[in-house]
């Protein structure tokens, strides 16, 4: 067994791990990153980046279709070329990933700690079966994964994730999306724009990322006009049956509809990934989903030298920054940090600044 | 003759006269502003907004052209209908303008003075033969117009300007554009991605508003991709020959070529309008080209109750900036008058911001 003392450990290595890695190497060099899986980052990988890639090609047939509008007419159909529109997308998201792991080879090999961290206690972490770590200072930086009722998992490969999304060789025949959140509305209608039938559903009405019930409703309305959404559904039934997902629901109008999808797309929202790493062990206060309280302008938490970064504590922030820096025209600027932007890159451009977002998913301690 | 004694006179009622008159009434209800010419600002009129628009049905060709990288293939031709893309240009400037004009509307009819001013000293404007205005402090914003060399007036209606573009009501088959400056390029390239075509001179190598010289030829070659652009062109005749424009020039090669085109558009500077104003006088120190010197931060002249706002000494910063808040997704905020934006919607959306912007045409007093 290894034993390490360091003056910072960052447990995680995407994009808030890395952030909190750099910017505690400025202040001393005693510093580790710990991440268990692959790197390059959720943002980049499989979240806000390769998505606006995707965004980019069904933007492409979009503007095609409203080009007589500006007395531009294209003559003929469009084809769509599925495996050009992923192969594309892949490309250039492999492209992404590479800066991060460029960034990411730049750190010395003693600072990156490969495995999977458990807090033994307050102050010390265990990573795998190979290396136990005393640390004056931590960071929670371990992100968060898809989540999904568990009754979906019977659907087995026909049901997918962002993830899955982005190693499609091709485009399917239709999808169903379930929940109609950033996510779902970014995914859903860039595949439908790109000749994908998409069906959406939710639960209980929000869209997107609004609150406010009036925009609530235009979004949707607005939404219909391209594919059939209902964000308060009910659905009866969602089974396999052979190579699709069966699924019967009754529309808006109360009819019971019944259809066959290639795929369910589960955009159900994102669990933080603190279940796994010992919390349990620490002298931590953890609100009801077992997410550590912290401070929401110094991410300390009711441990002195504890720190939550990124997707644990913010669900969004994270997600959409990086992602708007590089792949967006529009740069955000998060002036400070009770001011938090909220967006999503669909038919508005969605975006909501707010003093108290919802995307905080935290308490606040003080 | 009509007598007024004011607290505060504007001169000109485009968007920097309306500004200045706004910011005045704030503090004072005896404010005027005097126009001449039609409501409406340079800017939505003839200016940086119609460009936009025009740019808008440009990209929507460029954009479908572009669509095969995307694994998009629109099949068969692209039919550009020239009165339709007018059409729409002229409708939505309309729009644009009718926006100006509803806020001209609710200024009170007695601070409007209709007709052009001229001082008569340092306190006193005659506006027309009809009224006299004793004025406490005196704003000049009276704009600027566009400049071309006096022999290209034989070219009669051949000759267009800016201006003239924008009251079309078809695209022309070929153009040839003087001055690959912001206004040039913006307009050059628009017209050929809409079908035009489009052979662009300059003379001394400048491009659009780039200063360096590696970028500058960096643009011009890629421009050069899609038109012939030749920033330091060897003209050596230019006619009207019935309903055309005649011109020899030695191609970038040493070549000697003949060209016939449908208009010359001058895109060869702007003029401030300070030669009509009675400069001569008032006791404001002028510079060579008339132009009174003011502070850049305050825009106070060596008179300190009169001064300028707009144009007259800022060339491009007000040209601009109302166009990015309502044509562009992006708006610049200019956060210091220290730092400048100037821009350029084209093929690079160029954008500089400098200390020292070669955009203030004025020297600096202080």
């Amino acid at each position: 067994m290894k034993e390490l003392q360091v003056d910072v450990a960052v447990i995680g290595g995407g994009t808030a791990g890395l952030g909190a890695y750099r910017a505690a190497k400025r202040l001393t060099p005693n510093v580790v990153m710990i991440e268990g899986g692959p790197y390059g980052t959720t943002c980049a990988r499989v979240g806000c980046m390769p998505s606006k890639l995707l965004i980019a090609a069904a933007e492409a047939v979009h503007q095609i279709e409203r080009a007589p509008g500006f007395g531009i007419h294209p003559q003929g159909d469009i084809k769509i070329n599925g495996r050009e529109v992923m192969d594309r997308v892949k490309r250039e998201r492999d492209r992404f990933v590479g800066f991060v792991l460029e960034g990411v080879d730049e750190i010395p090999q003693q600072d990156k700690i490969e495995g999977y961290a458990r807090f033994i206690d307050d102050n010390t972490l265990q990573v795998g079966d190979h290396t136990r770590i005393q640390a004056k200072r931590i960071v929670i930086a371990s992100g968060s994964r898809p989540a999904w009722p568990a009754a979906w998992n019977s659907l087995g490969d026909r049901l997918v994730i962002n993830d899955d999304v982005f190693d499609w060789d091709d485009l399917p025949s239709s999808v169903a999306v379930f929940g109609p959140g950033v996510i779902g509305i970014e995914l859903g209608q860039a595949l439908h724009r790109l000749g994908v039938k998409v069906t959406m559903f939710g639960v209980g009405g929000g869209v997107g990322p609004l609150t406010d019930g009036a925009i609530r409703q235009y979004a949707a309305a607005t939404l219909n006009t391209e594919f059939y959404l209902d964000a308060d559904a009910s659905v009866e039934l969602i089974e396999r049956r052979g190579d699709t997902v069966f699924i019967r629901y009754q529309d808006r109008d109360g009819q019971v509809q019944e259809i066959s999808v290639d795929y369910l797309l589960a955009a159900t929202g994102r669990r933080p990934n603190v279940d796994n790493i010992g919390l349990e062990n620490t002298s931590l206060k953890l609100d009801e989903r077992g997410v550590p309280f912290a401070d929401r302008l110094t991410m300390q938490t009711s441990v002195a030298h504890i720190f939550v970064a990124g997707m644990p504590v913010i669900s969004f922030r994270c997600y959409t920054k990086p992602a708007i820096k590089r792949v967006l025209p529009v740069k955000m600027r998060v002036r400070s940090r009770k001011y938090l932007p909220a967006c999503a890159v669909a038919q508005f451009q969605w975006f909501s600044q707010t003093r108290k977002s919802r995307w905080w998913a935290q308490p606040i301690v003080n």
